[in-house]
């Protein structure tokens, strides 16, 4: 695709980068903003720019905030004891769109890979340790994605709790509201018929 | 969706602004650019701006361009006699690709669309009548999308082309290479019919 200006050209590529979005979606993209106000297209570049500026992480949680310290470890109101281990700001968000969790989270930054050469260095492990030690946690609570990696990451850091008296859990799995027995994989009806509820606390918890 | 920073949540309401980017994509393509240099995303916001601002339309084509006259009419090798009548860029684009056409182009920026309130007098019209005159043009093609707004684009250009000796066509319309008879719409095979091409003259121009 050959374009007629070096400022569109580069405009679009830079769109390009960013993923699921390739080179006819880019210019698709940049058409539109070219039809757009000057000054619209300035504040949309100058959000941008200064979003990555400017926005800071937690430094108790690691989640994105705009202050020192984000608004959910900042609130009051909500349970400071309890913490809920993610494996990034779109899980918080998940879980905060909820309305059912009430306490704080752990944002890890990733989960431990080393296919693809992720370590637990490479996470906020050791800010969580050092948190659960210094502020005497209840309980955490492991809100990771159930593959493998999600998996290990949980093993990895329920051993370096050991030494704390922090009771540790991990969300349910099993077949999704509205799933259909027929399509699960065999894992996860195994562990559902394995963590099968009284339903009495199925009843109770389900409302 | 709750966002826990408001710089993150400008950055998404500013890319959900975009046609086909919704408020999820908006999250996933903001958060993939946090990750990045902060130099790479000053360099993306930067290039939008600077684009929206600097860019130049042709002063006698329409095209976009970097200089008053785009690089498509600053070219001595191409025939500056025959003019390619096109809705936008995307079709210059299109066209310029195929590598098939060594005219020059010009981008009316839409069609006749009384319903969508878009009058002659809001397209790049006037521009190519006097650019005809001025140029003693040969050709026009018109290369405007099959549909009635298109239709009644063609027609009204072409009366008021009727003072100027010049010869106007109109890219063939018929069954597209790889099409199934079977699936084409009635209108389409109708006039494929009506404009049947002599064999020769097909297998001369399809080489």
């Amino acid at each position: 695709m050959q374009l007629p200006s070096s400022l569109l050209e580069n405009a679009v590529n830079e769109f390009a980068k960013l993923p699921g979005i390739g080179k006819k979606t880019a210019l698709r993209l940049v058409l539109h903003l070219l039809k757009q106000d000057v000054e619209a297209v300035q504040h949309f570049g100058d959000s941008i720019s200064k979003m990555r500026k400017e926005i800071k992480f937690c430094q108790r949680c690691c989640n994105i905030a705009d202050a020192d310290i984000c608004s959910i470890c900042a609130n009051s109101m909500r349970k400071q004891d309890i913490i809920c281990v993610v494996e990034n700001i779109r899980d918080v968000i998940a879980i905060e769109s909820t309305q059912q969790y009430n306490g704080t989270y752990h944002v890890l930054g990733g989960v431990i890979s080393p296919l693809d050469g992720i370590g637990p260095d490479q996470l906020n492990i050791e800010t969580l340790v050092s948190r659960i030690q210094k502020e005497h946690t209840q309980e955490i609570i492991f809100a990771l994605n159930p593959n493998i990696q999600g998996d290990t990451t949980i093993y990895y850091i329920q051993k370096k709790l050991q030494p704390f008296p922090v009771k540790v859990t991990t969300i349910a799995r099993g077949i999704s509201f509205g799933g259909e027995l027929e399509y699960a994989d065999e894992m996860t009806l195994a562990r559902s018929l394995q963590n099968r509820l009284p339903v009495e606390s199925y009843v109770a918890g389900g409302r």
